[in-house]
This record gives structure tokens, sequence and C-alpha cells, in this order.
């Protein structure tokens, strides 16, 4: 994008059928565009037809929407046709967008006039009001960089919830959430938001209680009616963190019953011989990559969860409990010890085919499952395998950069995350993505990079392993 | 148009990409639209993007607007995008449409949701509050009819200004007006409306005092920048018809002034024989046909406002002004009649070509310079010659109907309302249209029908003629 001309001057600038312009409000934003409109000519004589685009990346208002075929549907293209009566007149785009960059097009005026645009403002809306910290002294600019936009990305998606992104879907999903929350307790620190969010989910459960994926709260509290299985008992990670940074054991004592009833329902797909075996018919997340085979994964979900319920029941007064998810984590380790690991390759595999992939060795060092030891050759391993299944979102580097540091590779850690998110920053990113494959930059899930969200808040942690982890000073 | 079944049952239709329905709200009206929109399915997951298309007439909403080619801007097309984006929702459409017929498409929902619509409402907006009085018992049903449908036309146009038309330009012109007061006075009786209009002009005129022949009145009072010569003068009927109606002799005292100054303006295009020349660079409104030779009918429009101005005066004290206008009554009424009836054929004739219209024919009587005798005479062999130039609008059948009724040919004047405007009434008018042609159902002066104002203020005058001179009584 290549400034050429200050949005002042716009106002001298008439504009008639067929006129366009785009303006770069500088940073990315959550929130609300407003303008002045007018008219000049001869007779200012018949309404205005405008088309306003708003834009997270510069291919938002530069591909034309109409050559739109992704998956997804149509209205989540952030474009608005406004009719406007009478000039002159101020403007307010009534939804709210997620932009940078905002393309107007004068679809018609009559033959008789043409607009002007002035004071085109923006009103930028977010939960997130403390100032973060200054990160220490001595940290790289490049890593400067890094932070800055991670924190630009939640705070964009800190809304009356932690939404996954402030252009789509604007919902609290749970997976999302734990990454965000993490990441909030080392910066902006709106303790009560979080709170907010764990007590929706207790509240707008399955039937059966199972924690929902996702919650909408617009027009109000909803539960989503979607249900992951790795998300439902990383509720309770969730709620642990919480927990720990606000200090609330309060909090863990009211919300004991929803951890249980996680346990509860996922464990049973334990088998008797202490391993997870896939009932068929679940959604489970974990990454997004179709060949993905998640059974080792699933496994390292569960057992990861348990040990943080085991903690939590220590904030919670619920001894008996933690004792009863204490014998199932001994089972669990031993038996996923021998089924995951392939000691001739030294990586961890999954399903019958022993598929090697960075998820499987990210989740068997998150659970504990790996020694130190043994998670570092096996993620060195992985990494240098170029059959090997990499992650398909930030979501999951997330959690490989969180295994690397737990198996003592902070500087493999932190070339990790400064290539991959550092990729985005030297792309122009304002806010990290959804979806970010440096070798594919029209990779999407859904078919078309026009509904990506550009602006996503499972990749916002590299201010969590900046700020929460002292990662910055690996750099020294 | 048939109905295939009632609003109600809608709200138990699944509605998706690419579904649409029709609501008739069974009359026009100038007004709001608002509905309910809800979702069902696995998933209710995106936003929702509607096209909202307002019908005046059923081809309003049955031809595509993306074929349309006219003159005027697309801006004036009534459709509206709607981009909704958490349901259940209630959906209120902003602007103000015109429309008995409603279009909703579903431009897109997602592939797991269906919307539904329910209590779809319209809210009217007028300032017609009085009832009318009901016509003489009596009166013939179809006459009944044409009085129902003017009198919704005017109430549709009667906003905080009289409107042309509530769709297009929604503007306030002298030469509508003066039609719609009339018709006012013996309806609604809503004589403020028509005070606040005539200072709306007095205080908006063009630089020299000439009255405009618009005016706007949002998003404030504003000179319309258009200027018509017939319009200018006839605001001084347009004041006397009040001054008489409201009893309000203070209003003519008051807008004396602008009265004298049309006056001064327009008759300097009087040259010393007496005969309006027309001067040239000047809009001469008088009708909507291109082929109309103007210059007997604007000697015409002079002179009858000239002896509006006469009896102005009485009531605003001017009797010196009077008496100046009463010397070029007389001249212009002399040399009109030598210059203009051609006692050959018994008609008006107008220009160098000598042309026959209907125009020259009612304006000459409507002056009084031709003889109720002369004037019968001239207006039946107009209207028989083939070759005469007919009426392209409801505003000047008016003053034909007007002339022959000044002629004595009420029987002829009740045929000519009976089947022009019957004519609308039996094409399911709702209310009056802007253009009608019997033997042209697609003219349009702007190239597309989709433009035509379907409800337009020029056209209300049957009641006038119905309540106000009783020419119903005629049909007995």
């Amino acid at each position: 994008m290549e400034v050429t001309e200050q949005v002042a001057a716009l106002a001298q600038r008439p504009l008639k059928r067929g006129d366009s312009f785009i303006v770069d409000f500088g940073r990315h934003m959550a929130g609300y565009v407003s303008f002045k409109l007018s008219g000049t000519g001869e007779a200012v004589d018949s309404p205005v037809r405008l088309r306003v685009t708003f834009g997270e990346a510069p291919a938002d208002v530069a591909v034309p929407l109409e050559s739109y075929t992704g998956t997804l549907s149509r209205a989540w293209l952030p474009d608005e046709i406004l009719n406007v009566d009478f000039l002159p007149r101020r403007v307010e785009v009534p939804r709210r967008h997620a932009f940078r960059w905002v393309k107007f097009d004068v679809i018609d005026t009559s033959p008789n006039f043409a607009v002007h645009f002035e004071r085109i403002e923006a009103r930028a809306v977010t939960s997130a009001i403390m100032e973060p910290a200054p990160l220490p002294a001595g940290t790289p600019e490049a890593l400067r960089s890094i932070d800055r936009v991670s924190l630009n990305t939640l705070r964009d998606c800190m809304q009356t919830v932690f939404e996954d992104g402030p252009r789509r879907d604007r919902r609290l999903w749970v997976g999302d959430l734990r990454l965000q929350a993490l990441t909030n307790y080392v910066s902006f620190r709106n303790f009560d938001l979080v709170k907010r969010c764990l007590y929706l989910f207790a509240g707008l459960p399955r039937e059966d209680g199972l924690v929902a994926a996702c919650v909408y709260d617009d027009p109000g509290p909803k539960c989503g009616r979607q249900f992951i299985m790795d998300y439902a008992v990383l509720y309770i990670a969730a709620l642990l963190d919480y927990v720990k940074a606000a200090k609330d054991q309060q909090t863990a004592r009211e919300l004991w019953p929803v951890v249980r009833k996680q346990v509860e329902l996922v464990s049973q797909f334990i088998n008797a011989d202490g391993l997870f075996a896939d009932p068929g018919g679940w959604w489970i997340f974990i990454d997004w990559r179709e060949e993905l085979e998640k059974t080792a994964s699933m496994h390292g979900v569960l057992l990861f969860c348990l040990k943080q319920a085991v903690e939590l029941a220590g904030h919670a007064g619920q001894q008996a409990d933690a004792a009863k998810y204490q014998a199932l984590i001994h089972r669990m380790t031993a038996a996923g010890r021998t089924r995951f690991f392939d000691s001739a390759r030294n990586v961890f595999v999954s399903g019958p085919q022993g598929q090697v992939s960075w998820a499987s060795q990210a989740w068997m060092v998150m659970s504990g499952l790996a020694t130190p030891e043994m998670g570092a050759v096996a993620l060195r391993n992985a990494m240098k395998m170029p059959d090997a299944v990499r992650p398909g979102t930030p979501y999951l580097y997330h959690y490989m950069v969180e295994a690397m540091l737990l198996s003592g590779l902070r500087k493999e850690a932190l070339d990790l995350l400064s290539s991959y998110w550092g990729g985005m920053v030297a792309a122009g990113a304002d806010t990290f993505w959804e979806i970010y494959d440096p070798s594919d930059p029209m990779l999407s899930p859904y078919k078309s990079i026009l509904v990506n969200s550009y602006c996503h808040a499972w990749s916002c942690t590299p201010s969590y392993f900046l700020r929460g982890l002292q990662l910055g000073r690996t750099a020294g």
C-alpha cells in the first residue's frame, strides 16, 4: 500500500459515479466508521449510493468481492451498501467492523453533483483498558515489533468477551480463550473479562454438562451448539490459569462441578489399557490439518488437563477428586509412553500408520508424558523430518513453542517464534492472523482469503512468551 | 399480483440463499419497514445478507433492478442491502421509503441455518391528520374510487412539506404545491402546512428575488437552485388560494413583496405589443412534452397569475400595485387574442408554426383571455385534432379539466377525469402516478419506469374537482 495523499485533501476532491479511494487509518481496530458527506455542483438532487469495504489486510480492499467463491457465507464479506438521502449529512456505518483500510466507492450520485468526504473518523472499541508494562530494556526491536502486533491482536479481540476474531466469527471459543487469557494476565490484566467468559461457558453447557466449544454473546448469551473434545477439557486449564493469575479461589470452588463433569465425560474414552480411544463422531480440533492423526494429541491434551485439574483441586478443596485423577494420570502416562513413543526413531507417533506430527510432539510434552529429555529429542527430530505433519495454525504453533520451552529448547523456541510470527510482521501484519503459512500466502480453510480473519486471538501469545516467560532474554 | 399466502405463514417458512418473497401491505404509504429476523438450523453461525426492495408499483419488485439503464441516478432505485450480525434481532430499515409491496431477497445465510421473518411491520408517516368529509351521497362508485386514490396520493405526499412524490424527489415544488394545496383545502385541511411551504419559498429565493422552482427541507431548508418561469408566478396563485381558504390576510400582507417581485421579474418579458416573448435561457415547464411550443401557454400563465395578483392585492391592501397590473392585463388580453387565436380553425395556436396543443387551449382559458364561449369551442376543436399536442402529465390534465369547467364543459370535464384518472384506477393504482399515458404503459421521462414516481402529488386533484367543485354531481 502506497500513501498517495493525506486524508484532509479528500474534502477538496469531488467524487462521482465510479470514483473510489482507500483510507488507511494507520492501525487495525475493531470499531465504527463515520464521515461527513456533502455535495457540490449544479444541484445536489438525488440520493447517493456508496459502497464501503473494510479491510483488515490490503487484499480485502484490493480484490473485488464479486470474485468471492469461498465456502463461508457471502454475508461475512466486509462491505456495506449505503444510500444517503439528503446532503450534507454525517453518515455512520451502523455495524462494527474490523479494519485498518477502508475503501469508499461512489456507486452513483446524479450527473448534477459530486460528493465530498470530510472528517472521516473511526471509533475503536475494546475492553483492554489498562496500558501494558513496557518490555524489559534490551529486548531486541524485532521482538518488540512482534510484541506490539500481539498486543494489538489481543486488544481488538477483547470486547464483551474474548472474541476469536473481531471480523469473524466474533465468538468466544474455549481454546482461543485460554491463549488470550494467558496473554491478558501479562498485559492488559482484565481479570473480570476472563471470569465473565468462564461463567458464560459454565452457564451454557450441552444438556449432559459438556462445556460448549463456543458461546455467543449477542444478542444475548447463547450456547454455540458446537462441541470439541479437546476444547471441553482445556476449560480446566483456562480456569486454573485464571484462579492463579487472579488469586480467586472462590471461583475455583464455584466452578469445580464443571471441572468434574468434563473429566467424567471425556475420561470415559480412556480404555482399559489407559489409552485414549477415539469413540468416533466427535470433533477433536488440535489443529487445522485434514491429514493430522489426532489420537496421541488428544491423549496428551486430556492428560495435561487432568494434571491441571489436580492442581485446581488444591485451590477448590477437592482432594478426593484429585486422588482419582492421579490414578488415571499414572495409567495414561505409562500406557502413553509405550503406545506413542517410537524408540527406533525417537519421536512420538500417532495412529495405526505411526504418523509423525508436530502436534503429537507438542502435546506429549505438554502432558508431561515425555520427560524434558525425551521431549527435546522428539521435538528436534520431528521438526527435521520433511514428512512430519506441520502446524496449520498459530494456535498449534503456540503449543509447539510452549512445548519447546518445557523441554529446555529456549533458543529453538525463540527462533520459531521469531521466524513464524516475525514472518507475519515482515509481511506487513498489524495484527496476527488466523492462518499463516509462509509457503502459501493464499491459504484459506474457506477456499478464499477474503474471509480469512487477520486479527485472530489464538495468534496473540508471543506477548505471553516475551512477558510471562521472559523469552526475550534468551535473545541476549 | 396474486396473493399466495397470508404473511403470518412466513414465520414458519425457512429461507436460505436465493430465496425471496414479496409482502403486500395492502395500501401505498410513505414510511418505515421493520421485521424480526431469527434463524433455525444446526447453527446460526454467520451474519445474514438481505436485499429489501420497495415497490410503489408491481413492476418495482418484479423487474430486476440490475437491468436499470435510466437517465436518473441509480441511487434513486428503491433497494437496500442489509447485513444483520446476530439473530434473533429486530431489523429496522432506516430510510423512509414509498411502497405498498416489499420484496425480501435472502442473499446469503450460511449453509448451517435458515432465516425466518416475523412481525413484518410498516409504520406510515404523514402530516395529513384530519379525516376528510365523506363524498356527497349518490356519488358513483367509480368516482369514489378516483377520490380515494387521490386522497391516498395527497396523504402520502404530505410530510414536513408537500412533497412532489414520497419516492422521488421528495421536494417541494411550486406548481405541485398549488394543486396539492387546492385539494388539501377540501380534504385534510392542514392550513399550517401550506403556510409553511409558502414561507419556505419566500425565504429561499434566487439572489434577485425570483421564487425557486423547488426547495429542500432536509437536512434543513435550502433553495433548490432550479428556476421555472411559470412556477415563479404560480406562487401568486398558490398564495391567493391559501389566503382565501385559510382567511389569513396577515400572510397576504407579509408575503406581498414576494408577489410584487415575481410580477416585476417575469412581466419584463412582455414586449411592447403586450405579448410574451421568450427571452431564451429559461426553463418554462407547462408540461413534459418536448415538442410542446410554450409561448401561448406562458402568456396564459402570466396573465392568469396577474389576475390572481390583483385579487390578492385586495386582501393585502395594495391597490396601487393592482392598478398597474390591471393595465398589463388589458394589454396582454387584447394582444393575446389577436396573436394566439386562429379564427380560421377556431383554436389557439402557439409559435411560428401555429402549433395546436391542449396546453395552449387550457392556459388561454385559465387566463380568461378566451371567453367561455371561445374556450369551449377551442377546447373541443383541439381535442378532436389528431395532431394536437396532448398532455404528457397529470399536471396538465388538471388544467385541462379546470379549463373545461371554466368553459362550461362540465360533462366533458367529468368524462376526461373519469377516463384519465379512472384509467389508472383500472390499472390497479393505489395512488396516482407522475406519468400516465394510456397508450404507453412503459413511458418514462427518465427512460426507465423503475424510477417513475407512482405517488405523485400533481395528480391528486380529482378530489379537488369532486369535493371543491362538486364535479361528481354532473354525473347524475
